[in-house]
């Protein structure tokens, strides 16, 4: 058994700074700048097994940092593993702790925000194939806000 | 939206005792007693998803214990996300700690045990449709053992 082998077998976790890491997987950034609202997020992908049929992945968000409102028809399965926060699912504000869990059914508006603390870290398993995130348009912006909750929540910046 | 779907989205992590659990989310038997060997493993079904292919487990190993030495045509894809302990894939013996990765090629026998300081838990993804485990021979268990590092892994009781 050579050392390529091995190492594909472990990859250890470490700490870059305060960031969440693991040897030889690259931290990326979560999405084109410019190509969809976000705060402080960053991307790595910890499996791809596309004869599997899926991607494991890790999404480090900053203090304070959101991912982008989006909904699309693959399911997501998420855990969070670093932190605290509050997830929008559909219209039901979840605030959220370590090792918590999520399932984002298809077509459903979703965003996970951390605290303004500390970094919050979650996996999340999605199909190797699978549909573009839509982003909402104006009028479906203005429909979530008629409910004073999610206002509240997608106003914080 | 009703309750039933709200408790779809969201299961809260919470301790019963030392044990790591889920909202909604049984602890079941590691395997049926006598059908392998192992030794304090418990397993929860975090996220059952065969229209997608894959099912995400949670399974826990006391201070002491170790999961069942076999293999098999799928892989595993392993996140650690509790304690330490050390794990054989192929003849490979690989110390861990919260957060390290494990990935099991097909056909390699793989163990994972937990130190003898306190439970251990890790993640485990595998496809929804896969093929039984294989416990070794006696044949192929004196062949492990050849491999002293292997033998003084897999000796400890």
């Amino acid at each position: 058994m050579n050392d390529t082998k091995q190492s594909e077998r472990r990859r250890a976790f470490h700490r870059e700074g305060d960031a969440f890491c693991w040897d030889g997987v690259d931290v990326l950034e979560y999405k084109e700048a410019g190509s969809a609202p976000f705060k402080s997020v960053t991307r790595s992908v910890l499996f791809e097994e596309p004869e599997l049929g899926f991607q494991w992945r890790y999404f480090e968000v900053g203090a304070g940092g959101y991912t982008t409102l989006e909904r699309h028809e693959h399911v997501h399965a998420v855990m969070i593993v670093r932190g605290r926060g509050t997830a929008l699912i559909g219209t039901g504000i979840h605030p959220f702790a370590e090792f918590d869990l999520f399932r984002v059914p298809p077509m459903t508006w979703h965003q996970f925000r951390a605290s303004d603390e500390g970094a919050m870290g979650f996996l999340c398993l999605v199909p190797s194939e699978r549909d573009r995130p839509q982003l909402p348009t104006q009028d479906e912006l203005a429909e979530l806000k008629r409910n004073p909750d999610v206002a509240a929540f997608l106003n914080r910046r």
